[in-house]
């Protein structure tokens, strides 16, 4: 697939990042997941206005405007002539000497690559992980950082066990969200999600749940998994059910009407 | 200045990583910093040890033996006919599809680079950050991992406060250590320093000084500052005295003996 690059378009075999360069040495940057359908990255001023809050709290100027990130989007999709696809914007602080202190004039590197859309991963069956929490109290679980190994290793641990996704506490031992998506409980007749105070993630679709499907932000401890009837988890690709945490069913084990509906309307 | 890259030397302005490496998309690697002096890289099995132990961890296949990695970073000083310096070895998983489970055989993208040794910065002048804390119960906290920006953001923290380094707590509000070296504090007759479980990583010089030099692990609540008549900061490149927290002074401000001696005899 080709991708764009600093304002050009590259082939997926060209190398472009330098060895000095924060995101490949440090971590230091952010990126954004949009999906594109019908050639339109759906939900785009949510993701860069997302984009440009973590850039302001990191200090890194992006450099280029949003019609600008729009329009190499467009590029992207028109390069590898698809309509539809899961577009990943990184934005590297770009390249520095040695430090943890960037210069103040940073010049970022921003790549934009695209990726089939995947099939449908079925149902999580998720364990909530021990080898990662969120920190609730840090501005950066309010961002999407390229610092992301914590969730990988959570990933991890859940295939170990023989799941296929982890659930991340806070450091309260309060449900966050999971590795690469929000999470949402239906409680009664209330549908909860953790707030972003607990360590959750800002999610596009998560933001979409709470203002138009009546969703509400709830401090939920892990025992509200035995009171809910569904569960199901959420990022920019979609809805995906979650029917099982640390081996016990979450409601009758099955999908449920909430969540069942919200897949048929949502991305 | 020209770097190692899997096995070949490369110039300065090579572009070498791929935009979907692992290291530059998630943080997914490994680093090990080290200092060399007459053209021995200092310590180096104790860096490969700790490489090797993270390695194990996230499950990443270095792919290459210690003795090739020491040849590595010997012909990197000798591509830049310098006989001392700061090396720096980057262990990404490499390239990838989408999605943060790594396929379990990776290619590993490894890097060395080697910088000037920077002047001696100073005493340190301290904030106890707010904006990031250790995960004293995540093993990634025994890893010296990519995914740093949240030592960054302490940084620039610290930065903003006049301050030149931070002190990370960990989340149960004790003392780890600080933004980019391990805290050690003279408390009585005691050179005291955080444990590993309190989320201080396990630094090569914080185990000379523990291992040869009568220093203790020891939980260390924040208000040990007030009680401490010395305090210093370590990594590989040295020891820096720490002078002040948040506006205090430590003892009376000024370099104790026994930072004094130790700055003398290491690294």
């Amino acid at each position: 697939m080709k991708f764009w690059f600093n304002g050009e378009i590259f082939d997926s075999e060209d190398k472009v990042i330098a060895v000095n360069d924060r995101a490949f040495m440090l971590g230091d940057g952010l990126f954004e997941t949009v999906l594109a359908r019908d050639s339109v990255p759906l939900r785009l001023s949510a993701h860069l206005q997302r984009l440009r809050q973590g850039a302001e709290l990191i200090e890194l100027q992006i450099g280029v405007n949003n019609d600008q990130l729009s329009a190499a989007f467009a590029l992207v999709l028109d390069a590898n002539k698809v309509n539809k696809g899961v577009l990943r914007l990184t934005a590297s602080r770009g390249t520095c000497e040695r430090g943890l202190l960037p210069s103040p004039q940073n010049e970022p590197c921003l790549a934009i690559t695209v990726a089939p859309v995947p099939p449908f991963k079925g149902e999580a069956n998720a364990i909530i992980a021990t080898s990662f929490r969120r920190d609730e109290l840090s501005p950066l679980s309010r961002c999407k950082t390229l610092s992301y190994l914590g969730n990988i290793v959570a990933r991890q641990e859940a295939e170990s066990q023989g799941a296929n996704e982890a659930l991340l506490l806070n450091t309260q031992k309060r449900l966050a969200e999971a590795t690469i998506s929000n999470l949402f409980l239906v409680v009664g007749n209330r549908i909860l999600t953790p707030p972003v105070t607990d360590g959750a993630l800002p999610g596009t679709i998560r933001g979409v749940i709470l203002a138009e499907f009546g969703a509400e932000e709830k401090e939920l401890p892990v025992n509200t998994l035995d009171r809910a009837s569904e569960g199901f988890l959420t990022n920019s690709l979609g809805i995906r059910p979650l029917l099982q945490v640390d081996g016990k069913t979450i409601g009758n084990g099955t999908i449920g009407p909430i969540t069942s509906h919200l897949m048929s309307v949502l991305p």
